[in-house]
């Protein structure tokens, strides 16, 4: 059953360099990691509810099954990327996983 | 460029209810909307993040570009899932619009 890691990531402060980054070298980390079927980000442009633009991006990656995704992260390329995720990510973002339909 | 409606549901007093409806019912609304180049829903199983599981479900949908999400929107079958929407959502559920990367 295809399971995804889905990744919210909050306002950070300057969104420029957060994106020059994030494109330039976070997706080169993730795409480097074993067992990714393919992966996704996005950049909210709007609260399509009226409500706060509480996220500035989101990202997921989809695996197999739960048990590649569990190797996945487990592999020195899932660290680097989990150190990476923990030097950008600004407070309050969030990592969830997710099964899908 | 493509552009996607994410939403993000709150946890349900219900989830297994919840998702009898979402998938019996919501489903087949999203997919008779025009435009839509794909959809996913998919329902968390954990915070990757060790923090709150603070949403029962994310789900989303494709355009092909922001004008075709927008009249997407407008027409009476997006209407009716954005009624049907506002019946489940539990409160602090949201949406967003991303343009994807």
């Amino acid at each position: 059953m295809t399971v995804k890691l889905v990744v919210l990531y909050t306002q950070p402060d300057d969104p420029d360099a957060f994106d020059e980054h994030y494109l330039g070298v976070h997706g080169p980390l993730v795409e480097q990691i074993p067992g990714v079927l393919r992966w996704e980000g996005a950049r909210f442009v709007e609260a399509a509810d009226q409500g706060e633009t509480t996220y500035h991006r989101v990202a997921e990656i989809w695996f197999e099954d739960m048990e590649t995704l569990e190797s996945a992260l487990a592999t020195d390329e899932g660290k680097a990327t989990a150190r990476d995720y923990g030097k950008i990510a600004p407070p309050g973002s969030r990592m969830f996983i997710a099964q899908v339909d």
